[in-house]
């Protein structure tokens, strides 16, 4: 098929290599080689792919349709995963790579198993469980799920009504739910899919609590798959996204299961009803600042598609004029446009780096846990807590942007924007509700700032905050992190002072708390972003530079991008905080024009170098060949009510309706016509 | 039913009179009374409500069973109508009122036939032609609905390709359209719906152009509703809200209309193909202008509505601890809570204000128009493009928080916020992209600018810029809303200097503006708020002057909320255009602070004195009663998903697969397993 001439042109003025920067992304050329090969692999096979968009089935040919492609997607995947690697990374792999949405516009109603269910065997189970349960959940006999959130009760766990009583008599817990806020909701794979679920509850040993504590419940019967007994079960309803995921709910009464389906790596029961507490009640975090830094990432492969969708719908497109007289141009030449869209991709490659990093700590803070050093989990929670809620933000409000970027064409689902929205604002919400880990972050960085006064030592990544000269202004990428870091902490200073004073005028501490919380929420996004640019500075540099010049350039103009438009973004803070001038501002202001004009050459190569199929993107807007116009309407044709020329709903209410063959005694053959 | 006891205590605090406050809002006593009345017969039609809820259809069945709905809707409604009215206030009546989205989600298929046929016709009919076609339409002897849009031209309206060429010898239009990118595109009801269509086209006579004109074409046979030949019609296809308006492309192969068929009032095309143009080419602004401002005003009402729900939701919903050991609280009293919802009460509040104002502007200026006076529709024409563009932005953006701050269980459809960011975002970029039109006051503005180097008098609503002294600030609402004033006199002196400087440095003027133009956006921006913020001020002084003293207390709160609010937004601009300090700074978020502490027992009495009735509000979170988790679940039972135990997706796909009955040569049967 031909390839739009104007997407052609950008290509060929591209001063970059392309491939290059893809196998940087990836992480290395045989990396690329191999998602490659599995995206052909999973693409070879047939009955993967829709042929009616799904948004033109009903809710339950949705999930039908989603289970089909569920099971043969996974015993596609299964064949082409490595053995050799842990059951983790291939759970990872699993839910993890892009091909996926090619498949699964939302998700699957499998991906739970594998990004909850599997896991938390793998952290919270007795070596014992492990062997049996581990096995059978990798081999697929059973499909799990996670389920902790109730319909009265999100981010604030130990608010959690689910009860586990043990009876010492039979040895058994007793799984109920008291109230209705007490249902299990939200779990993905559950309402329809899951036959086991992990449970987390309020465990009761002789009336005394011991806290929440998983279980592995057994839901449906193996080969009716009906819901057992004391169990109710059922579909939460249509959502904004993840129609196909199959969220459930679920409620207990009086069900009992053997006291061996507690899982038992960290605190256990034993048959007399002794509770014995987990070493470190922390460790559970690990888990959680996992699954961030997982959605983390993610967030940047969202957001990356996006800003592939719109930039390359800007070279196609042609509207109004710059020039009277001129021939449309292209909407990329709007500078306007430039501005939310360029941002875009910077973002993208912050956050990806920034997710490597985050891993990286992770994994260093998983090892010193292992050799039972927990000291730095606090601090990696902290960041994880900040970073997750920025990066989900970040991402749903410029994938928006993306799509409005596209006009009315952004609204049709076939450009696949809103879906990216959809997945990208679900995070803002969803592990952790994002004001709510805002205000985690807030915390630590309040009782580091009583470190800083008592002259203690800090965490690493919060040092800078010690640091207090700024005398001098500088518009440079460096001089813009220092002053993001002169923000931070300038904001942090202000802060615990006017919580100290409202503590001063009578309130008690957790009122002057909630009174300055708004301002918590941006101590702690400042924080956030300071730790974003330099850490994205910092990576780049040290893992660029064997690149080539050309590739080197733009991935720096992109740092540069990005620093500058969150100074100016942020200016209100720069103006407060730092020694910045009304002049630096208009030199900034400039600089930002000038480089957007610099980068707009290589727009589309940046965005090619994502590397997103066409099935991938799944979007008539950003196909690699630019034929928006063709593929909207080959889209649109695809419609079910295309498929006649004139509707029945015409013989059975237009007509009678239009022409008064209708006794209504409304209508113009029923009244009298009020004439003009 | 039993009203949730959270929000009874609300309601028992709030300090006024919540009747007096809604019909404030709706205009008066009577407005309330008729409304009202008018919503219980419409809600008293059985066949109206859906039982089973929309998004569980199918596309087509949406469709059908919107059809079905709009008959039944119109019939009922056209009983109701006051038939002293003009057809322009019947048809406002019709698409407008808040009733119809008790009855359809989105939008009904005929909203078009209304909101732009019938005042087409009004606005571009000659007498002769209203004569006949406006009867027609009225009386729903024909649908029609009004094609401007392309499926590659928007905004730009000369970009249009669909060309009408006169063909003298047999006195008709040859309608074309000659590429792929000129098939008409988006327009409401003209899939399947609309047998008649306004169209927009280049007229051609004698190989020269006459610019864009409007057509009336019949799309489909009356008797059949077969498309006519040389016309082709279709869905374009699912989009991410209104999927029941049946938007649809058209197409011409060269089809002749009678020379008629062209609306005449202004421009005319004589039998020999004289083209007599139109006296004044602005006038095809009015309509224009008209449609935004209704735009504007159900920005307001869709702001409301989104208000009502998170507000209500928030004094239901416990969660998380503000004092340890005590209940959760209701999340209503987190101040971040309070800081995300309570602007969006003023916000709504703010625009719809500005739109009775901008309303009254545009009658006075359609009179003067008719009395051959219309020197005052640029002015008009540029503050509607800003009002247009600001106040959708501002209420999708909104919108959006309120959905946010409901967590999880704003992404349910059931709660309905969806539904009504994807009204508000879609007029982000219909009838007008924003950021055009935000670049046309920008025009306009300049030129303003230029009128006072040489001295000129300025526009009404302009004048503000001319006034320089601003040498102390002060924190009052008054205080402010000079601020803000002096920020769009600011930041329009910096751009133009900087457009100034661009072109001395060599780039043309289209080019210097094109550089310059995201700062020509902010210019805009900081205009419409400094109009919206002392209107919304002067109007509320102006109409409030005789209701209880609490009722203007809390309207005057929300007046000095959203000054504060705004000033804190964009405090960067303050600090680089006021002599704003530190301390005012400070000072000013501390009666931040307390004053979302003086609106929260309010709170609830604010968003019930909106009196959307629970049928409009359609959501599970926001109804009066305040039964949030009982509707949850109720609406969660009505998922076809719900009606079965065991979904036959298991038999079909998952016990063949978890138990391995197959021969997929993939499975646990099939392979050996890797075992741990």
């Amino acid at each position: 098929m031909k390839v739009n001439e104007d997407i052609q042109r950008e290509r060929n003025k591209c001063d970059f290599n392309v491939e290059e920067l893809t196998n940087y992304l990836d992480g290395g050329v045989e990396v690329t080689r191999k998602r490659r090969e599995l995206e052909i692999k999973v693409l070879s096979v047939k009955g993967l792919l829709d042929e009616v968009p799904e948004e033109y089935l009903s809710h339950k040919e949705k999930y039908e349709n989603a289970i089909r492609k569920a099971v043969l997607f996974f015993k596609t995947i299964q064949k082409l995963l490595d053995p050799n690697h842990s059951e983790m990374e291939r759970a990872r792999a699993y839910f993890g790579s892009t091909i996926a949405s090619a498949v699964f516009k939302d998700n699957s109603p499998f991906s739970l198993h594998f990004s909850m269910f599997i896991p938390t065997l793998v952290g919270q189970a007795s070596q014992e469980q492990k062997k049996y349960w581990l096995k059978r959940a990798i081999n697929m006999e059973i499909i799990g799920t996670y389920a902790q959130t109730e319909l009265g009760h999100g981010t604030f766990i130990r608010g959690l009504e689910t009860t586990a009583t043990y009876d010492p008599k039979t040895e058994e817990f007793i799984l109920h739910s008291p109230t209705l806020t007490s249902y299990k909701w939200w779990p993905g794979n559950l309402a329809h899919t899951a036959n086991y679920c992990v449970v987390m509850a309020h465990l009761y040993i002789n009336k005394k609590s011991c806290g929440i504590q998983p279980f592995i419940v057994q839901l449906r019967d193996e080969n009716t798959h009906m819901p057992l007994p004391g169990i109710k079960l059922g579909e939460i309803g249509a959502k904004l996204g993840f129609n196909t995921v199959n969220n459930g709910f679920l409620g207990f009464d009086h069900h009992r299961i053997p006291r061996d389906r507690m899982l038992m790596k960290n605190a256990q029961v034993l048959k007399d009803g002794t509770f014995k507490r987990s070493s470190n009640s922390k460790l559970t975090y690990s888990t959680m600042v996992y699954v961030r830094v997982m959605i983390v990432k993610s967030m940047a492969t969202q957001l990356a598609k996006a800003a592939t969708v719109a930039i390359r719908y800007s070279a196609v497109r042609r509207q109004s004029e710059i020039t009277p007289g001129a021939p449309e141009p292209q909407i990329l030449d709007y500078v306007t446009q430039q501005h939310k869209l360029f941002i875009a991709v910077a973002q993208s490659h912050a956050i990806s780096t920034t997710a490597n990093w985050l891993w990286n700590l992770y994994e260093k803070v998983t090892k010193d846990i292992e050799a039972g050093r927990a000291d730095n989990l606090p601090e990696l929670h902290a960041l994880a807590c900040c970073l997750k809620a920025v990066s989900t933000s970040d991402a749903a409000s410029m994938v928006e942007r993306c799509r409005l970027a596209c006009g009315g064409h952004g609204y049709m689902l076939s450009s696949n924007l809103h879906q990216m929205y959809g997945l990208a604002t679900a995070a803002c919400t969803y592990e952790g509700e994002n004001t709510v880990l805002m205000l985690q972050t807030a915390r630590y960085l309040v009782k580091e700032w009583e470190q800083i006064t008592k002259g203690q030592p800090l965490s690493l990544t919060m040092s800078y905050l010690k640091d207090k000269s700024l005398l001098k202004w500088d518009n440079s990428v460096d001089g813009i992190i220092k002053g993001f870091q002169k923000v931070a902490a300038g904001k942090l200073a202000s802060t615990v002072a006017n919580l100290k004073k409202y503590m001063k005028s009578g309130l008690s501490p957790e009122d002057a708390w909630n009174k300055t919380s708004v301002q918590l929420v941006a101590v702690s996004e400042a924080h956030c972003r300071s730790v974003i640019l330099s850490t994205y500075k910092a990576e780049i540099e040290r893992t660029a530079a064997t690149l080539s010049p050309p590739v080197k350039n733009v991935l720096n103009q992109m740092v540069q991008l990005h620093a500058i438009y969150w100074a100016l973004e942020k200016l209100r803070d720069l103006l407060l905080y730092t020694p910045i001038s009304e002049d630096d501002v208009r030199q900034l202001q400039r600089i930002y024009e000038d480089l957007l004009q610099k980068i707009r050459p290589n727009a589309i190569g940046l965005v090619d170098a994502f590397d997103f199929r066409d099935e991938i993107l799944n979007s008539t807007l950003g196909a690699y060949d630019g034929r928006v116009y063709e593929r909207l309407m080959e889209e649109a044709l695809k419609s079910p009510l295309n498929k006649e020329p004139v509707n029945r709903s015409f013989h059975m209410y237009l007509k009678p309706f239009m022409q008064g063959n209708c006794d209504c005694g409304l209508c113009k053959k029923c009244v009298e016509i009020v004439l003009l």
